[in-house]
């Protein structure tokens, strides 16, 4: 390894069924207490609004992670070498109040953001994602959003609780952590309660690439369009799983027919290199659901991609 | 909701996975007896020639329907609200007569047909096709017929048995219940048992667009071929979930690789909306073989665009 | 059928796996007013610490439940034609507030149960006992509770709330529900958090038959232990499907080893026909763990008995 | 291998994964024309009425018997050299008409019992016991029956069909293949139509011994009653999967809480070898719902130890 | 069938749930020992580092064949009528010994391919290309390999071990069994372990389509690439079944997100019929990770589409 | 905690389904270095005869352990308080070479059992029984050991391989690591290859208590056999998972019907107080063939229990 950068055991004299049980089998953040990019699984699914088990999803998602291998050939780098990466555990969420869950889960990511680093988290439901942009946006101010998702998610109240899985956009909207005017949702698809969804969508500046775009973009003018949209600003990357077709993604909650294909969209995450990439999350995985890891390993892949590119940039800052 | 259409439960306020057991939580039959256009289940797989289960089918796509929401975005349109729709419940076939089942669908598709209501019907097997279309024809005469499967079903025999789910539109054709030159098969693929097949089967006034097409035609290309074939005849559109390929659709009896995604599938049912629909089917769904949901949920989708396409077209009708 | 009582479908006729979804295919509420005894689903499992999903339980029992018959030969009585039975449907719980649930649980279960009638409650999670205790002791008075379970589900808090899946009993306790000295646990088995949990539970008034107790006192041993202990007061029979060992009922939440067979259970309960049941529950069915079924038929024959049990002491009641 | 009897593979030679797909590895017909007991496979289930799939039944056990090996503790004997065993392969039912698949299923048990060989055998669903029958009395004059089954299948007719996997006794009995006064039923339990069912069954001579009788009687109590009944009769042992609990036998039809175990049932028939046993089924094994063959695997031991028992008592007549 | 050559049974009068275990329920060799090309089964999974398992790919990938019809439309060839095929059986591969297996294979390959008849093997995971592409360039001289597959497989050591699945074409390359300018990766994707696993790959003379290559080039791009490279050399095509998308091959042991799907990997297929194929496999099949056999029925289909190529040539070779 | 010891987080606080991946969500023995009891992963799995897997066994059993709590009332003591416990993780067993696996697992414990520490093995296949034995009677000298298991696995060679999942104990036996006259086979039952398998177990000194001889003897009688026979010798308990029936342990590799139940197995165990108990093992759990977790957690319980065990006479040699 590079400049004192602490990898996975290899893999060629521990097996990878064997060993630690963090993403990639990478350094806990003990270990590496100054690694400036992390790992974060939040378990937590009490905003499900159907099929619950995502607070399973961390746990899955570090199990499909342990086939990755230090090297990305899409981006030519070597995703393990470029910064020091670590796994820094869970947050202990609440599982019976939310309230208290979205607490505690800022108050985890504020502390390990504290010093500029970075986070990828592993849901958890996508509730989870508002606590993340509150801690996130102290730092950076306002974020574009681009927002992986067959689902709006900016739906108002549910049962008369605001805070749930299909509400995290409202709220981070209605309390400025998103900027007005360069949110893009990608992949969406399925019935909607009305048509008001999309005019209450529009008119928090959002833009939308349906997963049926992709026959007609393809990859490359789905990349591009986000790319236009979002400029130089800085960005948090919101995957719900179910951004993928059932088949891709069986393992979890909402599913939608109609989705996306995992080629598409790795594909379409290694032309986003150029974002200002703030923060992530891959959330929605209820291994439950999953059957052979197919979900579990598709989330793994889509996680390494987003540390190769976050690493990547924070590598060009620090060595120029 | 619009002209005191009844719609499903407000799933704000009663969690989609409680209440009613009906299609989409949509009302009985009972309870909106004057609703144009019904769902209606035929659990028979008494017709299978491998794996059977299809008669669980209507109760898996109840199930998976549960997630569907009110407005259809893709068609613009609130599927719920455009005229008033029901869930008609099940056909009691006699799992042991194929012969005895095929009378008891024909009288009571054609009873609930009588005054011109229209009819998506859950299967079961592919057989079932067959007395739907006797009862539908007896009032549009003969159809043209759209057929989505990875199958063609114009084989004539098996066993010695006339009636199975490889013979309906055979069958059909024989009887003069289909048009003889508006026919045409969609997403085909696999082994058949002689090239003789297909010269039976053009024979019959079919055309065939193969699985494999779509990576010419696209879905544009696929859509308008259909609709050129077609025109303005009446129409019946039946589906095989075995069109999509197992990887969308495990749960089903004669799974073949190379098949669509469920994407390509909706994209070009949505472009079918100008045609002269007059019933539909989505068949063939084995939950045995299916897993997270994936199949049942495909097809519930497929049977909410039937549903947006033919409500729509009588309220059209209805409403000039 | 007797005295104009409704019953399911001849199965005959009309095949098990068509025709309503209720409970057994028994008639709705709707249908049979006057029914002194119903079936009553509660999709509630927010109150869960481990493996979540029993939201989908009473859908996943009634799945189960089609193949029961009428007539119950251990008991040797016609189950459904004692008296009228019905399938109330569910109560719509909120799923993102426990007290809310708690409340609207409550009120549905208060007012079904105003005129006397009995409900057999189908869950969900096991917090919904709680709900149903305080509806049916305002007019029963202190019940002695016959509890199955793996679990004492007396502790105190988890997380702080007061009301989840493992405290329902002593928040019974504490609000005067239980009589202070006939509740019983069957079935219990594997680690506590501490030795004071029993000593907690004892203080509780309860008393604790182990599941290896089953090995010594046997099925007969066990009942005539439940029916000394609990005389002739009036009786809540709560059954934490996890009474069962995981073989036999893995789809829930908390497994442990060690646990009764469906024998054994069945056995047990066909025992306690001389007891004053008021109430009943089968709980913690989560199917997304379930296999074949193997659980939701274990729990469908479980809720068949206490119903002929319940049944068969209206129907003595009123025929004198 | 002992008087020139040809056996499975060295299983330290070449891996029980590997090698023929035949019953244990046992060699086929074709191989060794004069083997007077085989195995016989019937991929039949037409008549069944609830979950079907027993069609794929002689596949699944097959392959859950290449774990077999050739000595027999538990009854001291080496299994596969006491006669010359073999796998007579399928007999080709159709699929589509109950009455010429059971004239196919005579037939062919009739051509291969013609010179007084002995078959075993795998389901297919219960259907397929009244043709074995039928071929199997004609040679041996009415035969006792020891029934293994969670039900009587002694009904009549269901959507009036005669022939189904639940009326094979009676039909049986009707026809005079049975004994009047001879028959036992073993393990029945779960509900029933009605009382007069079991009116029915008495008066055709059957005696029951309950699941849960095995709880008073032990093992040894039930093959004792068994035997007792039985006598010197010529037998026919015929063995519904399900008689085995859910949680031992998920892969079947139509499953039944409170079942025996597979310890049970293996222990019972081990002490059935003075028994005249003359054909053996084992069926209902439904593998869509099995799950790690276990079910497959249970019926492989079954078929397994019923062979043992034929062949000791062939070689028995044969040697002396 | 024409020119005397036996074929499968008739499926429309035995059903292809049952009869013979061989694939596609083709003849044995030994009733057809003339047959020029023959299925090989490889159990034997020692070489695998992630998941085990494909010790059960033959007798998986057999099960997923009888679906399998005599005709194929897309090469429009019958594909069992156009020379003899056979089914040769499993090789009796050391589970315990990777060099005894090694020489194990080759010798059964040897053998069987003596008179230069051709085997389309079913693995077995990927370290049984080894000894087949010994056996086989004895014949033909060093092969073009046409190797398809999400990895490159020309990894060096793994635990000091030379011969394991992530190593077959290097010693391969290294014991001059390969051209050294004409083998193609079809597929590629996933982290590897540095970018020197490239530089090692193109020193051996590989080059590389990537997955997603597949969104530029084309069904058709990717065909015209091989054709050009490999021209009119002999060629090996090595088919690891993780090629395919997890959702499309979730039964195989290092599955990495990103894949083909099979309509493409069958249509690439079917554009090499030109290719002078001397041989061929499909691998890495491990059922206990396959879900309604997807996996094993898309494996059978592409070996099915070898046999019809390869059997194409080898009666063009034939008859002129 | 009592005496300074670190037991897992409090699950009042952090759910069970958060925090570390250890057994129970112990500490790791480096942050408890001087812990005289630990839980050792062996992840290998090359010397299994049939499906593979057991090396993802530490794994799923971790997994399942974390639903543990630390209070084990079947024994009445605080299990993670009794002396400190760690979870030391894995030994990284060469997966493609038996012998140098055995050597690796060999010196890893030697090296943790260096200054009398116990270690509780979590497999694995049974192979890797050999070298534990071998590290732990270098410092006991020869162990009695008490082998659960449905086989014997004092096989000689398969395949020529004189180290197999088979073989462990014959060769233990040879190399003088066990006792002469005091080790027992609990559970044993299935089919065996000849009569001398059970003439050659005897002659090395063992005894075998079959799984059907619990129906006579009781929880009571075998474990009064188990205690008697060995006396107060140093105890090595090897439990394979496969001692239960596979009803409730589907997960693993060569399952056999008629097994205990696992209320069976805890029952006995916790008889064996008094043992000497110096090292156990709990191996041959193949998650593959799990379902929802039910083979994992009965190991995880075994476990425990030996835990208990071990850790209660670890604290009554050291306090007196």
């Amino acid at each position: 390894m590079a400049d004192g950068i602490v990898g996975p055991p290899d893999a060629l004299v521990a097996p990878r069924f064997s060993g630690p049980a963090t993403f990639a089998r990478l350094p806990r953040l003990d270990e590496v207490p100054e690694a400036p990019l992390v790992v974060l699984g939040v378990p937590f699914d009490a905003g499900t609004s159907y099929r619950p088990g995502a607070r399973f999803g961390p746990h899955a998602i570090r199990a499909g992670s342990r086939l990755l291998r230090p090297y990305n050939p899409e981006l030519d780098l070597p995703a393990f070498e470029l910064v020091q990466l670590a796994d820094a555990g869970d947050v202990a969420a609440n599982p019976f109040s939310i309230e208290a869950a979205l607490a505690t889960i800022e108050a985890g990511a504020g502390d390990l953001g504290a010093a500029g680093r970075r986070i990828v988290t592993l849901g958890g439901d996508h509730t989870v994602a508002l606590p993340l942009l509150r801690a996130l946006s102290r730092r950076t101010g306002p974020l574009a959003l681009v927002h992986f998702d067959a689902h709006l998610d900016t739906w108002n109240t549910y049962f008369d609780a605001p805070y749930t899985h299909g509400t995290p956009f409202r709220r981070a909207f209605e309390e400025g952590l998103l900027t007005p005017d360069a949110n893009v949702h990608v992949g969406t698809r399925g019935p909607l309660y009305a048509r008001s969804d999309l005019d209450d969508d529009a008119a928090m500046g959002f833009d939308i690439i349906r997963a049926r775009d992709l026959e007609t973009l393809g990859i490359d003018g789905v990349a591009e369009h986000i790319r236009a949209r979002v400029a130089d600003r800085p960005v948090y990357i919101s995957i719900d799983i179910d951004v993928l077709d059932p088949a891709f993604a069986p393992g979890t909650g909402t599913p939608e027919a109609g989705g996306l294909t995992s080629r598409e969209l790795l594909g379409i995450l290694d032309r986003l290199g150029d974002l200002a990439i703030e923060g992530a999350d891959v959330v929605e995985v209820s291994p439950a659901y999953d059957h052979a890891e197919v979900t579990a390993i598709a989330a793994a892949h889509v996680a390494y991609h987003l540390l190769t590119l976050m690493a990547s940039r924070i590598a060009r800052a620090t060595h120029g």
